[in-house]
């Protein structure tokens, strides 16, 4: 449903859209909406075994992922400085984030999980700031 | 990837998990997932519309859809009262939104696909909670 | 400025504002902003110690305060039902995390600190709550 | 009382903190926080209005805002490189926020207040960032 919502969306965006299609869109969401949920459920289990920095890098990439889906859900406010910068700071926290799950990953199911979603945002992100740079028109 | 994280978190909870299963919380999930996700993008259209009633309506329950996701994720602080009251603000105000969104359904789609998703979303809170309190032990 | 803001946009709420007066809804966002700040900082602070439940209640309430406080500051959707179910909701969790937090109140700083920011939630969620039942219209 | 939560808090953190001073940290949590507040109470009014654009832009800022706050509130997690791009997307957002709140600031007394907000936070995410720069060690 969400996608058939959005594409009715996407056709009011002011930002140019050549390039861009519904399916990048729907694997954007769904890899910031799976990697959200890991690393809310990554964090608590932290907490419970004391692992605090985990669980607040997990704790922050849940809450970047929260407002980098929000804005790409929200096609009349997009901007493309806005959305490079986000799409860049989505895909610095999810690095960090994998980064230091992958030190417990072999002792922590949890921990090996988030970091898979982690690092699938990461190639979303990137793959996607890469449609929207080649789809603006030259500055 | 949720719902195998989510099986192992479960086994954690300190909450009576009897009659509880882990199909009925993936279904809880997703249900809140769509139903921000619809009102999200119900809200951005909305006020390009000057609906500015359903606009905040469906941006209330977008953030009530989201606190109450990152709540059933959580598992080691599962409390049946704090559980039970957010499920029954989570359906109110679904309702409330669902019945704002039906005034324009027929001229707008997006209305009546966000209203959709809150009904869905009402009756999903209700089997939940009414599990939830089956599972709870006499008081 | 949030308060002359407020101010302009009650003036346009649907919702029947007799009995209600800006320096309520003042003193409900601020206790609701104090809150939220000292549940995300302990969540934090109790990760790093192990403290799992603790960490899961206080970032339950953190996200239901975020919740609460954007509702209250969407004038064109209050809704009575929605309201009433979500500050009770709100101060639900509130006093949970309270009774959680106040379990390692004395070798814990950051719980104590926690817990009188959600008590004097509680007790704000509890007079606003009274207010608009009072200026509620007979039904 | 989040400062003196906060504190506590900065003693504990990995990240180097020689240049970081809890005044600095006060007035980013305080930009922050009123940032969010005037965008979801502008946004709400915009969507009255039907200024789409100005609505869906101030909602992007607000959970920007939020998700920064929340990343400042825990030190556990700070690392250098999350926490400037953090702040980099966080200026962007506050700053095309306001470049569209101003092109209606004459008629629309909330917008001029949005953008005041979003001004004010630029300035000081700018400044933070600057002196997170210089307490960096020699990489």
């Amino acid at each position: 449903m969400t996608m058939d919502m959005m594409k009715g969306a996407m056709s009011s965006s002011e930002m140019p859209m050549d390039g861009m299609d519904p399916m990048m869109m729907q694997e954007c969401l769904e890899a910031l909406s799976a990697c959200m949920q890991a690393c809310v459920m990554c964090a608590d289990a932290d907490a419970a075994e004391g692992m605090g920095r985990c669980a607040s890098m997990c704790s922050n990439c849940a809450d970047v992922c929260d407002a980098m889906m929000r804005m790409m859900l929200r096609t009349r406010g997009w901007d493309m400085a806005v959305m490079m910068s986000m799409m860049q700071a989505t895909a610095t926290t999810a690095r960090a984030c994998s980064a230091e799950c992958m030190m417990h990953a072999e002792m922590s199911e949890h921990c090996r999980m988030c970091a898979m979603a982690c690092d699938q945002l990461v190639t979303t992100m990137e793959k996607m700031s890469g449609m929207m740079r080649d789809a603006m028109p030259m500055g």
